[in-house]
């Protein structure tokens, strides 16, 4: 670095610190966090995250094997950790006091496990379970969401979105905590798939790679503010299968039981049990061979 | 270790060993780097754009409180580490001497702020600035864009694209550093987004996922070349909202102030003003209940 | 944290950590690993990969230049251990004896500088061949489908799934280890695309982000099994251009030589070579300036 | 690992951990701490030291070079995060609270530099300022008395002995916080000094390894206790040397200005000014060549 | 780095590396490992010690508060990896399979706590229990000789040495793990004690830095080979004390019950129980005021 | 921390931040270095170290073992990353261009191995050749020197003297990285021995703990400085052996060949050959009983 020219530039440098630090301090601006108030670590959050997977899936994340009637003490360590460090980012958030609700946990472990269930019934390319524990990003996604749900219905605040968006980051599947969703659950590729944070799916459900179930129109207030709490995802009916870049929108669209939705399908009112949609197929206009 | 065969495979490891040294001195192979030049390095680089970050979001990022009147000492730290960083990294991209441009910062702050709040008034999910600071994978592809953009704009080669490249890898959506983006611009959902490089967006411009911002064809010069430098991508007027999946392409393409775009449409001639463009409604074939 | 509530949840936690332990040694779970065979490592198998590429562009990712005449010892050690690692992890996914093909590096790189001077022939806003090698998503999909195909098509277990969900994480592109893709290939914007199991891809072929190369159903055998082996998954000849958005599926379905598929296309039946296919343009409904 | 003998030994390993963690809880064990209170870490008293030798020597330590006129905020960021660590340490030491006396570094620096120079006036062997600040263990050990004897007279508890500890392990030298040691002192080769928490030094003093200034002797009250507050050990005038392994003990003994202590001298009585001591020459007996 | 010569000196590289490699494979080189066995880890020995180490002292070296009837699965977690660490490292030292001998953790508990009491009883400067398991050094090298002793009993090879010598490193006291050690045992200042194989050393005993405990011969066999296994080093009966830089050597040199041995004696013959011995007053030659 | 008091005490930091910054630019400070050179840095110069070890003991330190005729492509990455550090520390510490003199790496091997043997000739207490390279502190001294007195050779400034204290750190063994050594040299127990800079050691040389091998006086030249280049240090011819704690001093001091000095003997003239020289036994008073 000795050739370098001298930091000659210094006097730039102190006039930008002290305009970014009276920056800091106007108080109403919307980058800035409230003073009276404290924000919980986003990588703290990540980290109660991975613990929690850790303490799901121990063969595949620690390489640990327990044998019956053992107490596995790392396990053990890990929950202690993650629960001092959720009641930790919690009192941040400034909400309430958890207590304990890793009770769930084991529940978490019978529900995921029909959603591997899905994944190896749903997809002819999965060799084994292991793979999909492994490898498969919709599973990932759908890990998180069950997760970060459990503290959306304590209302907890920000610590679910920083976890399915951490999950959106990895896997391109964008699940709002809030969504309410079924029983065996399978999302295939996985990238580009949104669901909103109002949506209810039943069970049995299977969406594939750019998936939207979203909202049609956010109505505002006398105001002029948008309304944030009505219901505007679709609701998803048990057995439903909807294919790759298919687009459904609108908190009164049901798309009913056993229904087929297919691929890139716009869909924006509801659709009857037992239906299936499709594109139609003279969409395209054939031009004959280049010359 | 101990119960692996030996390493009898010495002999095919020298032999790889040597073709691959050999590969690296040919000269003409598009995959070995000039050697009279040297290259940035990807890991200063995305470390220079997160210390900017840092600097841009300290309460989010860095849980610092900056309070009235006063220095804060780390964030100075920062920008001189960025600074010297930035310019060993720009003198190794070869092209001219970087001289404290930082200046721009405070500045960065105030557009960004409007970006926050354009978030806020898009989306009826968000329950506070922190949680689109903290979590929404759009408006980090933005922040980066817009730091990205400022060295572009200097001249600086490589080191914006890889910046934007590792924001496209963790959202998903792909911003080209040459795009030029007006104020108050809002991404839903990130994935799959794609805004190339001589895309003009105007101010309040709304994008949803899977939003395509593309060239229509590529023209070649007379010796086959592909031409570099003409404007590919469509110009995108202020208060354009432009709904998920859409395509929109051509230099010549233009949206108009104010136009709606639905979701899934190919766009591929210009749109006035005000107009709103849907997918139409009997696209889907609806094969009764199946049996 | 000494002002945090004393741990009173001992008892909550004792409980969990109880149920958790038990639920490890349910021995048909489909998330519980069965206890004879041991799982080979995640971050091991990215180190590999990583060692790998390491290996294949040492100028881009290592900053190296070795001359002419050279050993360069770096590269030896980084291919030991990476021969070393690999041939544990494929012991412990307990499939077979792996001895030395890292033998096929040179030729990859061969084939790599084709794709890169692809991407470079196909992108206009690609400025050198450093930057596709550095920044591009579709080129670090490509490298490790290469990388992954080659210990797949050695019957090796689990690890090339792992490392090319690893590119999905990064890249948002999902190629499947499996699929048989041919020379100069290259993905522009990469995001969402998609490549199944069974697809064959000629030389020269050109994707875009989204595009879908997938089945179009999955047949069951006489107990209700998905069929896992059949040709699932498309064909493209040579020379094929697929847009931004386009689904191919089907087993049966081949895009025949130089045909060029449009955005957004949904293709479930073959096309003849040098047919050029794309949306009708009256798909959109314009309604008129907004109020 | 997979040839180890399975973990049949886990009924042992809990009776242990039972065991222990029933031992944690014994109130009236030494090697318990007592509940209500709480303990200083190790770990970050140590990076405090650090923080504060780093803003002492930044050329040495740092490879800052700092040009006149300048702010480094590097400094600052050091000493912003010593001095919160610092005032969280030592209320978890419980004493009182610290208000920024770390003011007096700028004076440390002007008496560090005096001891640096006596340094070079006292070792030919020494070929530069910058090989003392470098490498000179003794100057090490006096340098992190100087910061412990600050906290010592703050009458902060336990964190000074911690510093001065850690000086030992690394020095051989150990000096206690609560010592009064006056200016341009040098201890030369420093492995196996002592001096004692009452010894008081003067100026220009010199003492070479495997000097101890100790206690002679060890009071107890009525009740059988060690008497600790008395002066236990030596005062030293200025301009004394004491030679390699020289012992001096006892709280009355007064070695006297310029007085000289030879090698291997053991001193309990005092020694007047100017007084030369040294072994006497007939001390080893010699028994002619070996056969 | 881009200013320096370029690297011409390959060929000098390349030619050491051969010769060193040549080097590794000469068979009867004393400092080339035999081929036919392992050897165990340096730092996986260590880790094993500090892990031992943070299971005695939970308080100080972790920061935990065990409550009453709690268990700390931290605890076990650490337990649980230092016994598989410790099992694999003694295969290595291929000598005997470890079975569980943790057992003795709860007991060495209890003769610390008496080591503790021992320095508090003994050192007039310790002001807390805390200070003395914080920052002694003597007692840092009890604590590991403990350990490493246990092991010692147990016949494994070369692991207790590593434990005592890195305690060697740290502490500047080098005990033998062979040596046998009774209760309630306290070194003061620790710096250049050296506690041979063979010595045994009886109940509250007190050394002071600088302290040998030493062999004076060593007696060789017909084949001029040193005899290993005989008692080289002193036996100290309960009660002495020894100052600083004392020197006791040979193995059947006896320190009799409650003797005390003066700083820099030179002892190779027996003390009967409650002398006191001293270097006599008139050593030193006085050679009045300098001029 | 959110209990803790505000910074109030942001101005008492700013005004030391001031007064530090000012005081690292006052040129004649001895602490401060001068600016028109640069430092090598201590962790560059201790990683050189580490790696020149690691290429000489590659079993211990690496766990590797070469096979005949294969080459070890990780010391060849070892010496290249320790060449180029060495040479831009060098450049650093200003001194000339260092071209491969790393040459001398298997000659060192060879002497390594004759000091290994001279350990377990010398110590009744070593069980193996593996025990003495793992676990020996004062032959990990003797390989730090053999390595820095090369450097010391070819004439670069304070990188040996850093290595050889960074030993001293570790081993409590101060070897100055100019005195000359001869082959076969032991030293056992290691803490608190010192060779001065001009001292000269045969072959088969035996020390134990605390021998130091010092200066008498330090002459002055005319101008009151120290005259820094005569030889101040003792000679030892072949095998002599020196006990614990004796000091021998002066630059005219020889100790004969096969001379062997008792322990704590205090030496300032020259020694015959074959003498044995040692402390009379009366030198100890002794007190009787205690009362």
């Amino acid at each position: 670095m000795a050739d370098f020219p001298p930091r000659d530039s210094s006097r730039v440098l102190n006039d930008v610190v002290q305009r970014l630090c009276a920056s800091y301090n106007i108080e109403d601006s919307v980058i800035n966090h409230l003073r009276d108030s404290t924000l919980p670590g986003r990588k703290a959050t990540i980290r109660i995250l991975n613990g929690l997977k850790d303490t799901l899936f121990p063969d595949h994340r620690l390489g640990r094997q327990v044998r019956s009637g053992q107490t596995d003490y790392n396990i053990g360590a890990i929950l202690e950790r993650v629960h001092e460090e959720l009641r930790q980012q919690i009192h941040q958030a400034h909400s309430y006091d958890y207590g304990g609700e890793g009770a769930r946990l084991p529940e978490l472990r019978e529900i995921l496990a029909l959603d591997v269930q899905a994944a190896m019934d749903g997809d002819p390319a999965a060799h084994s379970f292991d793979e999909i524990i492994f490898c498969y990003p919709g599973f990932e996604a759908i890990v998180t969401y069950r997760i970060a749900h459990e503290l959306y219905l304590l209302g907890v605040p920000l610590l679910p979105r920083i976890m399915t968006e951490y999950a959106h980051t990895r896997t391109g599947t964008d699940i709002h905590p809030g969504a309410n969703i079924g029983r065996s659950f399978f999302i295939d590729h996985a990238t580009g798939v949104v669901v909103g944070e109002t949506t209810v799916i039943g069970e049995r459900v299977k969406l594939y790679q750019g998936v939207t179930l979203g909202a049609l129109s956010f109505p505002k207030d006398e105001k002029g503010q948008l309304v944030r709490d009505t219901k505007r995802h679709p609701t998803i009916e048990d057995d439903v299968v909807i294919y790759a870049g298919a687009t459904v929108l609108g908190g009164e669209t049901i798309i009913g039981q056993g229904a087929v939705v297919g691929g890139s399908c716009w869909i924006i009112h509801s659709i009857p049990p037992g239906t299936k949609v499709a594109l139609q197929d003279p969409l395209m206009k054939i031009r004959g061979p280049k010359p």
